[in-house]
């Protein structure tokens, strides 16, 4: 799939885009051509991978990317079709090489796009607010209220029949439909992703965007940011309280509900029917599973199975939650 | 007391109010005409109540209300004044019927009422600052600042001396003399309160306000929802810090103090002069007496009696938690 | 130095300022003005000072004040050439005091010095977005851009090729260069400082700002409050993520990266290069040293020297956490 919202200015030649890495040495000396950056399961031979953990050796040896970035101690899972590019750090590369492709992708500065939206064709299908500002290529559908003071920067597709609260700023998001977006939400902003550095943090571009499904309900106030390499996806029907923040890359099921100022740390996924207490704390890369019930305050730092009811920090069996603090 | 600011759609025929619940059944076709519903207590006997859990059998036995939704086993309670109209659900029948007398506290799309203020006759007696929306059925007392980007949207009282900051949201709310409201807050939205139902939530109309006493501070960026069936009340003279999230239908008492980023999950009650550290949760359904001290990070989930100080999640005497963690 | 941005009423007569105190006894007669209200070791021979604590009995000792705000059992550590004031309720006298000197800076009401960015000369050297404020004494320097909403009330100044994002709020605040701020914060109002009171709490003036190092981030929704009697203080390349709440006082290091929804309770120090997981909390008035990491969710409630790592509600050695945790 292309991505829907970023531009890719590639094809770009391999040599020219090890220049930056300073790699353009004999033996990184190649002409072929590139069209995008892909990870390992999503690549085809015109793209470009990356490789940077032992964990993914699986997905290394069956990429069908022509290229791959990596580092000497993996480059042998690859398959022959797939060339080892060896660099010394396999993230901070991909970031560079990514920023090439995607340059629109690393900046989040306002969007000087927007146009007020009585300047546009949306009178005839949706109510609006007073002071609503609208960017370039933003889709909105039938039956929609957009609030006061509300900014959808470029893109955003909104479904029909959504209720977007005051005060709100969208960007590079997709909405379902029947959908509420209260008061005050951020959606679709970058993560909070980055090489640390000494006297200037080096930003990466987050080529993702935030997915929300039919039903669904956020609450007032919510952070959800974009994706780094993939999206962020809130599942359908699921409802989320106020003051939740929800960092890149996490991915909800449906049916899920969240209670107030429950944060994400980033890159987890949640299963469906799940439901979070007050305060709770999802930390970062876990697989949350299907029917779990997750007590207020909790601090999750571990997988759960289907099915289990957590509390306490760290989280642990409720029964013996309880039971401990008698 | 008549609802301040929800419209009553009613009276309405029983047979009527219950032929969307599927229960017009021959022993429900009733004629009788209710005009409320109310809870329990407050009911009287042109009114519907309702009684769902045994927990309430004593209010029950002393009900005016001349009809009641229950279930079979607590029909029993009720005096002979008031008949039992039999239900499978209470609580999704009694959310059905109130959206019946009031539908418009169900909806909480954004207030298409409002106005710019200079257009309102606001001008002699408060200040006000750049792009200020009103709504209908907004009094705003003398000496009264409102900041630039406020939207006052229908239904809201604020008394004298207020100083209410900019980028707010109000609606359904009524507000006391000499309040401080700080930038960024959200208040009298409806409450996170809904029938979770596979592919799609049921939601039920709040039709509680926020009551905000006099001389109390509302820091910025506060997520205040009203209530559903009661209130949501903040004392007088309470004063609460930045990002504090409280839900629907809590009532905290006079000379509060809540530091930042506390947050109450609904329906908790709090005595006077309780002072609250940053972080702090409440659970819901809680009982927090009188100058009562809760510690940083707590996690409250049980009753506190008067003049305890607790710390610790979940929340236990304070001395036990430093000793417990020395 | 003089206050960069709150107006000093004085000099003013010592028996003028103790009118209100009701302290203007014989004892008290004091016709000497002093300029200015500091602390012990900022202030030189025209300024008063304050004493409240042995803590600070060396500092005392050492002031060049001519005047001191102290009491009975403290008045012995200050030098002959410091003239003690004794008053019952140092920090409360001081309070009232410093209300004295500077008067704006216990106000907090909207500024309704702001005029639209179009009426001013901004255009030839940043951009911005609509409904864009600009209240009196801001300075912006080459290349910024200025979202859509956003108010920039009166005292702020802002470096070069700064990125300020939509529907913020500042005031008080000096910002450097290359600096993000992104939508939806609160800068430099007061902190939440004030003295309680039965009935009606009484408020003191916040005249410390708030300071922002080059190449920093401040993420979405953030509150960061101006301090009391000094500063709060965001170092260079210090990054923080969504919701986060820095109370009034707080000095945070360079290179610091701050994980969404953490909050810190007031007049703590961070040093250079923290790292704290999402939604820790940091009390108050306490010294976090170098290269620090806090997990997420830890509650600090006591000093942490350099290059320890913590994790834990109370926060502990990060090892002890998880092996108390298995």
């Amino acid at each position: 799939m292309d991505n829907p919202f970023f531009k890719n200015h590639g094809p770009f030649k391999i040599e020219d885009l090890l220049k930056d890495l300073k790699l353009n040495d004999i033996k990184n000396s190649i002409t072929d051509r590139v069209h995008d950056i892909k990870d390992l399961q999503t690549a085809d031979k015109n793209h470009l991978t990356f490789f940077h953990s032992k964990k993914y050796h699986l997905q290394a040896s069956n990429t069908k990317a022509s290229y791959c970035l990596t580092q000497k101690n993996l480059a042998n899972y690859l398959p022959k079709s797939c060339k080892p590019i060896l660099v010394d750090n396999v993230l901070l590369s991909l970031s560079q090489i990514t920023s090439k492709f995607y340059p629109d992708a690393i900046n989040d500065d306002f969007d000087n796009s927007v146009r007020k939206i009585e300047e546009l064709n949306f009178e005839s299908k949706i109510q609006y607010g007073h002071n609503v500002l609208i960017g370039d290529n933003v889709k909105i559908g039938k039956n929609c209220l957009i609030g006061h003071n509300t900014i959808i920067e470029k893109n955003v597709n909104i479904g029909s029949n959504c209720s977007i609260g005051s005060n709100i700023i969208l960007r590079n998001t997709i909405i379902g439909d029947n959908v509420a977006i209260l008061d005050g939400c951020v959606i679709g902003k970058k993560g909070f992703g980055f090489f640390p550095n000494k006297q200037k943090n080096l930003r990466y571009p987050h080529i993702g965007i935030v997915i929300i499904g039919d039903n669904s309900e956020i609450g007032c106030g919510a952070t959800i940011d974009r994706g780094s390499m993939s999206n962020t996806i809130i599942g359908k029907n699921t409802f989320l309280d106020n003051q939740i923040h929800i960092a890149h890359n996490n991915k909800i099921g449906d049916n899920c509900i969240i209670a107030g100022q429950v944060g994400f740390a980033g890159s987890s996924s949640l299963g469906n029917n799940v439901m979070i207490g007050g305060q709770a704390g999802i930390s970062g890369h876990l697989k949350i599973g299907n029917n779990v019930q997750i007590g207020g305050g909790s601090g999750v730092i571990k997988d759960i199975p289907d099915n289990r009811k957590v509390m306490g920090y760290p989280s642990k069996d409720i029964r013996q939650f309880l039971k401990d603090n008698k």
